[in-house]
């Protein structure tokens, strides 16, 4: 018999929570839902795109991308590798759902952190998998804890998402932790996917470690989006372990041929080292608006808070307000709709997120006072 | 029990056959493998891009891509649809690569034909369906023949994609045998899938017709790739039935998130109309050509061949030549590595494209008369 219409692994593609406070939005709305930097993009990059657009060839590229490209990111990469384990790729986003396409069997496993990006779990299933959430310590600042992971794995384990810093919590993984994971994986031929697009957003000493130092077969993801300012580009990467790279390659020829090739010029450019200055004052003035969000989150609210040693976010523990204003959704609903702040609540990472906003500071301090102050008004 | 490291769909993820050839080729080949224009963008679109990049907003746009081109592309359309029927993609692969996610549930079938582009049965595959070729009147220039679908049609079917104007055959698929097609097609509740992308480019009267003035559930794709010569702007869309909206946005969300954006400000300028002269002029030089290359191949080397009626290939019949050489694809690896010359063996399309190469006049006349020179040493 034929099915109805719509594939199984479409049903119930429905807004996602995001979507829904997104769509209560409207141009009186402050908004601290922010995924995205408020910088423009390196002036390096739309000044030498400016001058030389109607001189690049901007035909296809090879699959995989501009061989300079994929060399580039092979040697900023520290990992010692060929430039021939890069598949360049439409943002950070396409990376990680051709890992999951090359690696996952309808009911194999993999592990996803809670609270963590929506996507992930949504990608697990689109391929026929199963997500499996792993949680933090909560005690600890949302702390990675190899013990948590260890706890879920089972015969169907096939791979592990980690996300250091994490979006939602700004929690960066613990570098012996790292290595005692990796131990942990590599043991059992576990695939470690690690989504480093907030890798240069860190606000601690050291920059965050990556499992690839210590896990060979790690799938390292990233891209232009957070560090330079360049969402709308849709210029990631993945770094894949050998036996992956042509399975990898392939299916990226069958989603989208190749990434942009104006975009590949770009990352060039701003790889090229065109746009580092520019890079290191956004972080700096990042790391002001993490100082004043914190600050001006104390003064008005006075709630418990993550402080995030790096992405561009604070998670807010709003649990003590649950009991007269309703889950986190309620409260987000409520904020977006009669208070015009946009903020996104927790449950939207997964139930490990509940109890807690989260609010960006990827805007402008202003802006991140003004919708503090809307918050607030939940508090009378 | 865990499985292998590589998921099925990803196992023989191997070199296409057009990849064996292009591999084959160095700087002293000349190309007529060609699957792209040899004229740059167009001016205007590089010229405002030059001028705006620096002034437009370059972050995020909606997943089904900015409103304005949804709202251009519908009134372009001749559909009489919705803006919000639109899906701007990553190219006009990703938007078969998600028609066919949201269509197709493992053993379904999907017919392609034959010869088609090869990425066809390899995505129906990728999501686990079964692609049934179906074949055309070879012995009237490959024009479409219901009967041949009809044929093939089982409970199972789900989709039919169609080209046309057609790569390999250049062939325009006729008006009525479209609708009657159609009629088939609504009675059984098969979606047609139309891959529009060379639409633009015709050599006869009246511009080709596309089944969905009949058939109400069809899916048209779309791009700028070859009408713009922008194939490496990874930008196309489709244009998609009611209840395929939300489940197409909601795996190109996952897929990619959105289009690039720059591809998209691009694609408001050329679809806007900046452009129109530019592609005009571009198909009047490929009608020319066009008649070139015909005249070329039969002064040279006097072999039957197939018109096209449209695209930018021409189907040569050297099954004369198989008795001697071997198949199309023996034929091309001999071009490739002893002619330098670079020709798509019709195996490349299916084995209904066997006992011809595929030439390419997208490059110049010049080049094109050097190939085929260079392929009349096989006459010798």
């Amino acid at each position: 018999m034929k099915s109805t219409i719509l594939a199984d692994r479409a049903q119930g593609m429905e807004k996602t929570i995001l979507r829904q406070i997104v769509d209560l939005a409207d141009a009186s709305c402050i908004n601290l839902g922010l995924g995205e930097l408020s910088f423009p993009p390196p002036k390096a990059v739309t000044e030498e795109l400016s001058r030389e657009i109607g001189r690049w060839p901007l035909g296809y590229t090879s699959n995989a991308g501009l061989p300079e490209l994929r060399a580039l990111i092979a040697a900023r990469s520290g990992m010692e590798i060929d430039a021939d384990r890069v598949c360049v790729t439409a943002g950070s986003e396409e990376a990680i759902f051709l890992t999951l396409a090359v690696l996952v069997n309808p009911g194999d496993e993999v592990l996803i952190p809670d609270p963590g990006f929506s996507s992930y779990p949504k990608i697990v299933r689109l391929w026929g998998g199963v997500p499996i959430s792993y949680g933090f310590d909560r005690a600890n600042r949302f702390a990675l804890q190899t013990e948590r992971i260890e706890a879920v794995l089972t015969s169907k384990t096939k791979a592990v998402i980690l996300n250091s810093p994490n979006n939602p919590s700004g929690t960066v993984y613990a570098r012996d932790e790292l290595q005692r994971l990796a131990a942990v994986l590599n043991d059992r031929g576990i695939t470690a996917i690690s989504d480093e697009v907030y890798k240069e957003i860190f606000f601690g000493e050291t920059s965050p470690a990556s499992i690839s130092r210590w896990a060979p077969t790690a799938v390292v993801v990233d891209s232009l989006s957070k560090s330079y300012a360049m969402t709308g580009w849709r210029l990631g990467w993945c770094i894949v372990p050998p036996q992956l790279v042509k399975p990898i390659i392939g299916v990226h020829q069958l989603a989208v041929t190749c990434a942009s090739t104006v975009s590949q010029r770009a990352a060039l450019i701003a790889l090229g080292g065109g746009a580092e200055d520019e890079k290191r004052r956004n972080v700096e003035e990042l790391r002001r608006r993490r100082g004043l969000a914190l600050g001006c989150l104390r003064n008005t609210l006075g709630l418990p808070l993550i402080e995030p040693a790096g992405s561009f976010y604070i998670l807010v523990d709003v649990s003590s307000w649950q009991a007269r204003w309703g889950s986190s959704l309620d409260i987000a609903v409520r904020l977006a709709s009669e208070h015009k702040v946009i903020t996104i609540p927790g449950i939207a990472f997964g139930p490990g997120g509940e109890g807690y906003l989260r609010l960006s500071f990827a805007g402008t301090p202003e802006d991140f006072a003004e919708g503090v102050r809307r918050i607030s008004c939940l508090l009378a």
